[in-house]
């Protein structure tokens, strides 16, 4: 569910050490892409193996705008929402169908529509891992002169690719204007796991990551008093991983200063997957939680503010309605 | 853009004062529904004048679950997304379609699809400002055996009506479960802004209403002060309204007093419609649009942070892989 994926993977994969860069999974026919071989080199040869090392700056960025001739591609990057196809919308069917090269994570490219998957040139995917490699050869197809879109699950903008992106244009010497960038949006983790729950978000909302791979974990603290206090509903990306435990303990230990132990809190656990789990329980047992299965980097946890009740199954966050209509 | 309707409208209209309850428009042929007379009563017979009333007590849920003989049909809560037909998933289309009968805003009804349109037994529609009674007309639909769908932009749980059927389903003495209510999600406003001004929510990040119907003014500043010095992005949802033009004139003076004049901030004004436009500009410039037509009802804000930046165009808010990769 999460998009996050460079980080959750870092975190998550203590015990295997899983290869990065290309993968020469299904129909992937990496290094046929048009891109310099220096290119080539910096995605397919990176190799490196992220999750167990302590430090990721292995992921290198390499060939510049000055290494392809061609006149560029476009870059596309697309939200698939939920990640089953029907959660995706049809304007990022279209663009998907209207790309030459289609690049993600593998577990997205494989859920692709098979109409999507026979209209693409080619497909590149890679495991978890290699967020920033892989958008790089988005990139790199897009300079040499292909038409690409970069696909994640969720939306672009929440945690996602959109951002990194543009900042690897930039590090290229390139514009987004080169490759005509674009972003098609799509439905976001909180929403389709908001949706699964009922209605516990329809009032003022934050959205927080638990990972402090790219932030740090006292500012995470300090957001999460505030949005606790502040009478927000909180959606928690990212929530736990072997290697950060302790975020998720000192997490549950902040609400609990803020709000009742008997605060309704619905967790989605793989939203869209076989695996799919929904529960509502109270703030009060969500700490011991984190030892179960039920919670790990597939999870989004959805927290309510002091209004929100159980009602038949459903978490319900009042928007004030009540107090403005007789009913 | 904005799906928080009834406090769009009450708020917009103070010249106007619009009809609400049953609309004659379109292919709406309201009273066969099937529902109680005292249903058809409450909702068709309403036509309160809503918008320039002070005080909107006036809007009242009549019939209660006794009132109905029929075994229960469906009740869903479809998410339309930017409100083009494109922009819908293709669960939302589904669930549109399995629906004999479609109630919604007039606007978001005349956008649906011709199929849809014309697999639907009914469609239901209404101008803005009547959002409770509609949503009453869609569950006492429901309650007398129909399949229904009730429509609205962007996502059932972002200032929405997943919350406000479930709620009237309640005060109805009815259950969610009787009429197998379900929520079918739809891409929120922030991230249809999002996307179109770059990357700029790609960090924690937080939505925040004007609208001081439903929620007190106090609590608004509150949740604005907090936000802004927490470093969140903020999503400005129904901006801006002559009747609470100091709202927004508030909400600058306390977003000014936490962040740089010239942190940027995008607007995206009318998302999807003909007269969209989409500006970036910087805080310190914020107020004084207030009184352009850049801002109204239909226009969302995004609010950077202390690291956002404006790069070819586009709104770039980090998410710190810069940090840690080399690039």
């Amino acid at each position: 569910m999460s998009t996050d994926d460079t980080t959750d993977t870092t975190d998550a994969s203590t015990d295997a050490e899983p290869t990065c860069g290309a993968s020469s999974d299904g129909t992937d026919t990496s290094s046929s892409c048009g891109a310099s071989s220096e290119s080539d080199t910096s995605s397919s040869a990176s190799g490196s193996s992220c999750g167990g090392s302590s430090d990721s700056t292995d992921e290198k960025v390499g060939s510049t705008v000055d290494d392809f001739d061609a006149d560029p591609g476009r870059l596309v990057a697309v939200g698939l929402g939920p990640g089953q196809p029907e959660g995706m919308t049809q304007r990022a069917r279209e663009a998907l169908l209207d790309a030459e090269h289609v690049v993600g994570y593998t577990t997205y490219v494989e859920l692709l529509p098979e109409e999507v998957r026979e209209a693409a040139d080619e497909l590149y995917d890679t495991p978890m891992c290699g967020e920033v490699s892989r958008t790089e050869e988005a990139i790199d197809r897009a300079l040499a002169g292909n038409d690409v879109a970069i696909i994640g699950s969720g939306d672009p903008n929440v945690y996602a690719l959109a951002g990194l992106a543009l900042e690897i244009l930039e590090s290229k010497g390139a514009t987004a204007s080169m490759v005509d960038f674009d972003v098609v949006p799509g439905v976001p983790a909180a929403q389709s796991c908001g949706a699964r729950l009922g209605a516990p978000l329809v009032n003022d909302t934050v959205s927080i990551s638990l990972s402090d791979h790219l932030t740090d974990m006292p500012t995470i603290e300090s957001r999460l008093h505030a949005a606790a206090k502040e009478g927000f509903t909180i959606s928690i990306y990212n929530p736990w991983s072997r290697k950060r435990r302790e975020n998720f303990e000192k997490c549950c230990e902040i609400l609990g200063e803020h709000r009742a132990a008997d605060t309704p809190v619905g967790i989605v656990h793989g939203a869209g997957r076989e695996d799919e789990r929904v529960e509502i329980v109270e703030l009060g047992d969500l700490a011991e939680l984190g030892e179960t299965d039920l919670i790990d980097m597939t999870t989004t946890i959805i927290v309510g503010n002091a209004e929100t009740y159980v009602w038949d199954d459903r978490m319900v966050t009042p928007r004030g309605y009540e107090s403005k209509y007789d009913y």
